[in-house]
């Protein structure tokens, strides 16, 4: 995500950042254009075309489809925002599950009982740190959990299975451990048990938007609706606006293509895309809370 | 579902994917060519009807109409994926229900109960197994799970009955007995109660979204309207576009009938469409993900 | 419901089943007709007001509230189908929790308790069919409960008083009777709770869905919008459209009131029309399955 | 409510109940057609404007902000809907959890526990009255529960606290009376736990909905942009309209007017208007089933 | 929030209040006049340019684009007051759990545990105070609390950590200590269970929302997109509108900037402007209530 000031809403109109979708278009404005141009070069020099013939009327069906593609795009973007949401939702329970599963175990861990402690203090941002790698496929850095005393636990995990399942499994090991040790009761188990169940449960909604684009027959409709949309609206719009047809046309393919586009990266927050949830900061911070509170 | 290649995003322009609303339509778009050329025909070469005619004002019905069939489109569309959304969902929660359930009952089963850790290794996919064969009315491959020791388990299985049922009641029948048996007290018990219960509650939901399609009458109106409002087009545009009729009303047909078809597919994320939930990938992958942790 | 076929999505365009709003309307799309043709006849062939008469350019209206006629109805008919689609989830909850309470029973009731399991194998079915007799106001039919050994039981139940709860309160009162013989310990009764706090919920929420239409001044505008939007069509069309008036304002008064009138339809889903929840089916259903698992 | 004949659905259009928005309207709307009847005077027999007049082209921005206005309207009417159903499935879940922890009591305590009996028989049912109290603040009605045994119970009730709360807190002090007589079990807690919880939660989430207006600025927006939008529409449409302009623009005022008005109705459900959730109803509903279940 | 009158729904028509739009846009609206001045002036009175002058026709473009912007300004205040009334839920949820946990505690610690009665009359309250300190980025005002008795509690907070997480961690240890004192059971703990973890997830909730603005290539966009589509504008209105368009254009400023701004505003509930949710009262709520109660 990208921080921005809203003190000043209309600053960023002529600022050009490299989230801009205006920046990511450019080519294929700039190419339009030119076709634009050819096509108000052949209606108008080339083919002297009157303003009776039917091609002028192609605006008929630009007119009748306006409705229909910005309805489409809106609802794009709306199903598209939902899952970015959902993502950043995901976790923000995240952060308060380890908050709380923290607090808990704080409370219920006698003060002297410092290794089991020190290992929930490791273990629980861990899963972040390592949800975060999962998501990204990007190599997972246990090490930084390694110390003398725990790195024999994170050197036991398979980096060729599901890291974040096994993260998992150590968790709940450790808790029937401490409950067959009698250090915290049947009860104490059922207290915590909303926050270890969590932590799957936001594994698998992550992979879910991750791995689940929409529809592709969907996704595929829309591009071709856009794509021949605008590639005909030169034809019928150059007989009343000329040379103008090319900015007027641009603009129109710039509105409806930054929909898609926008659509298209916010859609998997998981993605390393300047709009995409910032799991690194938000693991960041677990480990910071985690350690002020255990 | 097909995974795509998101980076370039425009690439599918001109691609028709077996599952591409394109290609299931041509028929009717080829058909449909043939009559807005006939009615090109007869309106322009053999009644010579003038600009005047009443037919040509028809247009002013497919202006007022036009807002409301792209709403209704795009409203069946919405609720169209949110089934298919929800599906998705359910077999998600399915995995996390899955896993969490194999790491607490690795953590309570002793190292040493050899022969009821394989039969949760075992039986916890079988459910997402046979729920996908249920799904998919397909022959239930519990011969997956037969082996040596657990085959007379899934042999009393009663293909005629409801299978996933059946699945359901083997595991809370073994889950009792070892409450019975005191390998598990009356908290875990609870513990691992909500994922026993997902599994009945996931079964039955995909059912519901299974056997309900939208209301009948709903379904049908869409349908006429449609029809009606598409094949009395060529009526009003044909004095203003002449033969380019055919292009731009086949192109509107193509649009909304595109709409449809992709929410009648969607609509029923279990029906082995090319846009489908992949239950069977996604079983496979429970089997994968509880065995490396069983 | 309506079971229907969706390989052939277009099949229905020509058919008229019982529940097409098409076969509903043709009276009021009748006298409709004759009315625009009134209309036409007063405006064109015995007033003879010419093309610049005001009543012409009536149509401004027209296209101007043509929008928002169009995003009210859709509106409606989302609210119609939530309203649906919560119903067919109630009773597809309520399968659910049926399925889930035997399985459970079925677990922890010794195999040789039989009245016990006789008992719940009849009352758990037992709450669904009077709830569905309770939304339908029909007759309790307890006489398929009525067993020489359980008889005395659903005999007690006064049907003047509200039926599925007293049915309700059967079953928790046999849940406590187990609870007091320590057929089933105190976490037992944790282990069930959600089920049988179901049967109350979804009892509620469906009378909820069934004693609140949406608000009748809601209702009201919407009515008396559409009357007069259609009721002034023919006036401005007459001018552009002479006779053909009669079937485009006719086609008109058809999309928009089949919208409302499906929306009427689906906003109560257990009225016993054609697109209601099956209420009865789903009820049997529970009582097969409930049959197979005790 | 209004409750209302759905097997009739146009017999409304000619009525004018006490809710419906055009009553409430017919001042505003008398008062704007002199309005549009002065400009129509003024333009075209006062100034005797051509139609070439600027002044004529105003309709240009009514024809462009008509999707905006009516997709605002829509919007808000979604908003109060939303909340209006929010308060009405709260009612429901009250009614939901009276009938359940009503039940579950009546399986708890033993049949000769008569007076905690009666106490919750008549407890229950007080916190739904008193709630409806508070939201319309009107007198607490505790009279209807004093009795020779329970009187002294309300009368410690202090009218200008927060009454609902006082009633939770006395329901909380029975349950845990009755735990320390060994009455109910450490599980039976548990058991009933959601019920309570939900008393006190129903009763926030409704004083949320009734001291929570939509945001001020959005409101006074709405109200502006339709002040506006209707009193430059008959500037536009008097050169086409000639006087018709006075019924033209008085119905578009209608139908925009009604959308705020419905929605300003509706979005507080606790107001004693027309349309409002009938809690005193459910109220007595609550009191009739608990009375039958204890 | 700024209360309004509900009786009057119009007569904030001609006010204009601290939270108008209005009156924040009142700069730009200005400044926006010259610049369509300038282009009347140049485009009618410099160059003379004829009606059938291309530029005229640059309406087309508007009124395609129409339907975009509103629905794209409408789907952005969907989603701003999405999370304002998110933001409203979680601190009507603070309520409700505030007073569920005082009347709970209320009923179980004994009469004469006074201490233990008044530490948590001070920290529940403390804890939304201190939350909205947090949101607030003030100055936390644990003073409030700090008496004799506690004092040395709240004075143990470190101001420069997370003070939400350490208030829910003092509320913890201390139930955790009533609990190893045997004044609570172990039911007891899971009783208040949902309480005490709602804390620290609201809290999360709360960061979430004031951390997460829409995202950032969205907005820019939407900015973009209306910045050009105003700027545009007067050009193709002066021809039909001559000067007129100065009011006209600036009106139409008005209402898409208005939505933008509105939306901005209601993004961030906790941003402490006019239309925000206001937590310092709700947090006094909180006090007055727990107090009353315990």
């Amino acid at each position: 995500m990208v921080p921005y000031n809203q003190k000043n809403p209309f600053s960023y109109v002529f600022k050009f950042h490299k989230a801009d979708t205006f920046r990511k278009l450019l080519p294929f404005i700039v190419l339009f254009c030119l076709y634009a141009w050819a096509v108000a070069y052949l209606v108008k020099e080339y083919y002297h075309l009157p303003d009776s013939s039917p091609l002028h009327k192609v605006t008929l069906m630009h007119a009748l489809l306006g409705f229909a593609i910005s309805t489409l795009l809106v609802f794009r973007t709306n199903t598209a925002y939902d899952r970015w949401w959902e993502g950043r939702k995901l976790w923000g329970a995240l952060v308060n599950n380890s908050r709380n599963l923290a607090m808990k175990l704080n409370a219920i861990l006698p003060e002297n009982m410092v290794e089991d402690r020190t290992f929930f203090s490791k273990v629980i941002p861990a899963f972040a740190l390592v949800l975060h790698d999962h998501l990204h496929k990007e190599n997972t850095r246990t090490e930084l959990f390694e110390d003398a005393q725990h790195g024999h636990i994170f050197n036991e995990i398979d980096e060729d299975k599901h890291i974040p399942n096994q993260v998992g499994a150590i968790i709940y090991k450790r808790v029937q451990k401490l409950l067959a040790q009698k250090v915290i009761t049947g009860e104490q188990l059922l207290f915590i048990n909303a926050e270890l169940q969590s932590l799957a449960d936001i594994c698998g909604a992550c992979e879910r938007i991750k791995n689940t684009p929409i529809p592709f027959s969907y996704s595929v409709f829309i591009k071709k609706f856009i794509f021949i949309y605008v590639a005909t609206l030169p034809f019928g719009y150059v007989f009343d606006l000329g040379y103008l047809v090319i900015p007027v046309t641009a603009f129109i393919l710039y509105v409806l293509a930054s929909l898609e586009l926008i659509a298209e990266e916010i859609e998997d927050p998981f993605g390393g895309d300047q709009n995409d949830v910032p799991t690194d900061k938000i693991a960041a911070n677990i480990q910071k809370n985690v350690a002020d509170i255990l």
